[in-house]
């Protein structure tokens, strides 16, 4: 067992189903601080968070490492081979609760630090830790919490490693260097409630509906751009009528959700779609709700020194992509930070027997050691 | 008080909600009895029926006045003016849960029964009643098993009259000799579930449908003709979604109907829906449902009958109509029976406060009986 195999085993051994951070943070801070870390707290709700920091002894970038330590639910346990909250290494890979998703990139980024601050104790710049327990749930009292606190403190954070797990098959082939926005919509169309057999009495919101919905589920939203790929519609729910065959429902409720690129704007999402209502003369009542604007990191130190970082490592030259839902660096993209994903390969996450490569995690540290000395080694 | 309102508040007073017929029944079998109907009960399930016959003293047509015991629910008991199992005359009206749908009409034909058969005792033909406590309910085990049994027997009626409430301001000015055939249909359309981020791995059935969903509720299944309005479609229902805003749901259900005129059949209106829903490849699963084809009695004996009978009761012109809902006329028209509803003002059934014009009901009882007479009295 390596020094980030233990630590990870110790990470998953805590039952840090979301919100929890069930003893994880304590474990990082004390590792932390014996290397010189100034840590400090940030409970909000039930969510824990916490901030470290290490000062170096000349000027230089801050380079946070962001993460999480809760994880989803574990499903039925029966169904796992090992139990969930009991790191097991078999052929070669570390199953737990959270190996991948992304207790494996947290002790990956303490044991970094540590084999980095021994090898290089006057580094430049300044090394940092944005921690959450709420990323795996509504993200409400987590990073954006601390994000807060850092900005009311003038702090600018100006490269961040999310611990995200970004790899497709090989460790380090995909990084994340940005996201896509989330937009979602609570729709509710307005008619008038009447009996199947007197149609001319009522107005069906569903049939009032069924033409907008056409052109909103065909509309091409943009083309994307070198980064994104074309901003994506999709209805999750639509719910209509009483339960009984012959009335003909006062309302239909949609619930819709863009994921965009950097090619269209919430504003602009928001004012073509109600011109499409508009257009069809429906009657309706539309929630918008931002959930997070897009952010690209489209080059720079950052994208550099992981590229050279992972291609040091394990000989691959990575894949930039911006494809897949959202993550934290949604809140840390807009303070102006240099933002990159970077984590283990994702095809377990949130799934029965999440595993991961207990090589991977070697491999990760080596490459979160090898970006801390391309921007921070004391020269 | 006239014999007419007298049982129909004897009815009114029998709490006959719907299957139960708690005795109004035995109080009509009791009084055809009394002036020489043989009556046979035929009991289905949980509901309650009769056929009653009076054989003339030669051949003739056989005359079936068809009808239900049973009544809705009263809502809430404390809303009535009067409670509604305590049938009360004020200003006028008599009040009283099933006062026009159809306790009334059953009081007016046993009523006019009595009087054609003491002035016409050796009439022609045969007079007959159909009695079902399960026409406001599912209407499984009423009128249709007692035509099946009649149909078993070799039995044809000639003619019948419905006492549905088919009058629409005043006593006699609209008579139903025909309804729109309904049809139902359950559609389940299928997609492939995912997460909205990832859209290109999963099909949405809410974006499948959209198209074909505006198709059908624009398209002109038929013009009507002379009698029958056009065919109406209307989706009563739609659901597709877990609940969660994240999810591209797998299937989205709707539940459909067409009211269909004498110019579209059902095979007609499942093959051109299957088009529609087959041109935009949908992958489908349809459940046709027909509950009631459309049937129509253009004119002939019955028809001209009933005219002059309200002609010459109440001076009024009647109107023909084939509007509304389904009734049991559905069951009794493929017999070949002549068939036309004819029955008191229906502005208040279903309704809190039911009520009709007690002076109806005995002008009812009269065009029944100048029925009677044109059909069957002895020459
Ligand atoms: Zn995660
Ligand atoms: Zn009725």
């Amino acid at each position: 067992m390596t020094p980030t195999l233990e630590l990870a085993c110790d990470l998953i051994r805590r039952r840090s189903i979301t919100p929890e951070d069930a003893g994880c943070m304590d474990l990082m801070i004390q590792r932390l601080k014996n290397i010189g870390f100034q840590t400090i707290r940030l409970r909000h709700g039930d969510t824990d968070n916490f901030w470290a920091v290490r000062n170096g002894q000349s000027a230089g970038p801050l380079l946070a490492f962001a993460g999480h330590t809760d994880v989803v639910p574990t499903g039925p346990e029966e169904h796992w081979c090992s139990p969930p909250f009991e790191p097991q290494i078999r052929d070669g890979f570390l199953y737990g609760r959270g190996a991948a998703d992304m207790k494996g990139s947290l002790a990956a980024m303490v044991v970094a630090c540590e084999a980095f601050v021994t090898e290089h104790p006057q580094h430049c710049g300044r090394i940092a830790f944005l921690v959450t327990s709420d990323e795996e749930g509504p993200a409400i009292d987590g990073t954006v919490k601390v994000i807060e606190w850092l900005q009311e403190r003038g702090e600018q954070i100006d490269c961040c490693i999310v611990g995200e797990p970004s790899s497709s098959e090989h460790l380090g082939d995909v990084i994340k260097n940005g996201r896509r926005g989330s937009l979602g919509l609570a729709l509710k169309v307005l008619g008038v409630q009447g009996h199947v057999a007197y149609p001319h009495l009522a107005k069906n919101p569903i049939h009032a509906l069924a033409p907008a919905l056409t052109e909103l589920t065909t509309e091409k939203w943009d083309q994307g751009n070198q980064f994104f790929p074309a901003t994506t519609f999709q209805v999750s729910n639509i719910n209509g009528g009483t339960g009984v065959s012959n009335v003909i429902p006062a309302e239909v409720d949609l619930l819709c959700n863009w994921r965009f690129s950097t090619e269209s704007s919430a504003e602009e999402l928001e004012l073509r779609t109600r011109r499409i209502l508009d257009r069809y003369n429906l009657r309706y009542e539309a929630d918008f709700n931002l959930s997070g604007t897009p952010f690209l990191t489209a080059g720079g130190p950052l994208v550099q020194a992981v590229q050279e970082a992972i291609l040091t490592v394990t000989g691959i030259v990575t894949k930039l992509s911006t494809a897949g839902g959202t993550s934290d660096g949604r809140f840390i993209a807009p303070t102006g930070a240099q933002v990159v994903e970077l984590g283990p390969v994702n095809a377990t996450i949130h799934q029965i027997d999440e595993c991961v490569k207990a090589q991977h995690l070697d491999q990760l540290k080596d490459i979160y050691r090898e970006i801390l000395r391309q921007l921070l080694a004391s020269r």
